[in-house]
């Protein structure tokens, strides 16, 4: 049996000093069974944005440990950035990865959100999978007016968190919590400089306009490239995984006599997203990944180290 | 850094005996940094075929104590089996994975060689990229006439041993050990029950008839699907990767009106052999494997491990 794995990425609200970054990101490099895979920090937005991988347990309690770090650090009443934010620990969504299902994660959201809450006084709510009132499944809805409105309106029902008293913490406001499945950013670069076949291909594609469930897409310029991008989040590669895409794309793009140039997929990516796309490819049948060395290999490791 | 993996295959000439078979393979299980992914034993071949995957020190160390309990419990005056072999560990080849040159495999063969002579007195020849003769790069040049011919044949100059004097052990014969790339197992099955396709196209693909280089296959027929296969080994997938080989059976298989049907991956095969052939099918630019969570999950625990 393999360990329960999942990916956590949680946004703090803080991109600009880096003494604060590294103390936020100490506990994830610290704790056993928690890898830290990236961090980015973003001036403009001010905030920071970290990946993580492990099991459950070590996760939240890096959490914990970071989050005190953020919040004894940040103060709201002060913060600038670019991007919307409703607390010094903004968004923290769990990811099932392996051995952990959905409703697993949802109630280790769930757990987590109250323990939260008692060992920081910050407010919790519920997003995504993790909602506890429909509208709270998308995350614009909980962060509408940001920090400066939502200390008014937090006394409202409609705006009541779903863990904590109605009111914001003074300095650290409140902190969203969820459960949702792994984005993979996926780009198809196009050779045409029209930006309007790469915006007409996205709105093929994707869900939003009729296209491919679980797909979220923009066309956009490549200046420096003189190319055209169709720039993808898939948010359910299990369901149109990433080869259904590039096939509707490639099919809509000879509508316009434009070649695939090149795609890309950008940043972490579980290994199945591309074994699947391989297979169908290759017409593999019968496939495990268990004959993958490496991933047989990183199943006997986690198994050694329970 | 990562470190330096291995895989290696050792045969035992046992494949009866539940009880040896158990006490050859358990220092591949108590071994700590040697992984023993699978083992199989044939009762007609009278062979066991073990796959292990490790650190070249620990690999080492566990493939002594198993010779040991294979040499005192195989007596080849009285071994019979349906498979070639000269020794009661009749091969053992080293494959680099990761961190590992082929020239670091050659010299892992050639140290271990002579260890492995010093302290079990079986001489030992050197095949595949170790081989000393070139001549010998052949398993089939060195096996000649097994274990029964070679035991007359080891004190003429051109069967000497590589290590050792030259005669056999007087119950265990000799060993060879060598270097070799990762053989990748593919098959493509064909929507036909006519052989000749399967053969005429092996013949096409495989390079001793002028196909594509590191490439072996045969045609079989699949009797009881109705379906023939091109049944291959990639011994070099770096060099020709999967879906070169299956684009060129493909294109092949049209001059036949033969579909595809579906292909085959058998037995382990290394994650780069998969997400080469993805980054193609999918034209992936810039891709590299620290993105896939997994391998870079793998990459974490190792390091953690030294």
């Amino acid at each position: 049996m393999t360990k329960p794995l999942i990916e956590c990425v949680p946004n703090f609200s803080e991109g600009r000093s880096p003494d604060v970054i590294e103390a936020i990101v100490g506990p994830f490099r610290k704790r056993k069974g928690c890898a830290l895979l990236d961090y980015r920090a973003d001036e403009d937005h001010n905030r920071l944005v970290v990946s993580l991988v492990g099991a459950p347990g070590p996760i939240q309690e890096a959490l914990l440990e970071a989050a005190k770090v953020a919040i004894s650090h940040i103060d709201l009443e002060r913060h600038q950035g670019g991007h919307p934010r409703i607390g010094a620990v903004d968004v923290i969504p769990f990811v099932p990865l392996q051995n952990m299902t959905m409703e697993e994660c949802v109630e280790l959201a769930h757990s987590f959100g109250r323990r939260y809450y008692e060992d920081t006084g910050v407010p919790v709510y519920f997003y995504e999978e993790a909602a506890l009132r429909p509208e709270r499944k998308r995350l614009e809805v909980i962060r509408k007016g940001q920090y400066e409105a939502l200390k008014a309106e937090i006394t409202k029902p409609e705006r009541h968190p779903d863990v904590g008293e109605p009111k914001l913490h003074p300095s650290a406001g409140a902190t969203v919590i969820g459960a949702r499945k792994f984005l993979v950013a996926f780009n198809v670069n196009l050779g045409t400089n029209d930006v309007k076949v790469a915006k007409e291909i996205a709105r093929t594609v994707r869900s939003s306009s009729g296209g491919l469930c679980h797909v979220k897409g923009i066309g956009l310029t490549l200046e420096s490239r003189g190319l055209v991008q169709v720039s993808m989040n898939i948010v359910d590669f299990e369901k149109n995984g990433l080869y259904r895409v590039l096939v509707l794309i490639r099919m809509e793009a000879r509508r316009w006599g434009v070649p695939v140039v090149e795609t890309e997929v950008y940043g972490m990516v579980p290994a199945a997203a591309l074994l699947d796309s391989a297979s169908y490819y290759m017409q593999i049948a019968g496939f495990d990944a268990n004959q993958v060395i490496e991933l047989r290999l990183l199943q006997m490791l986690e198994e050694n180290d329970t």
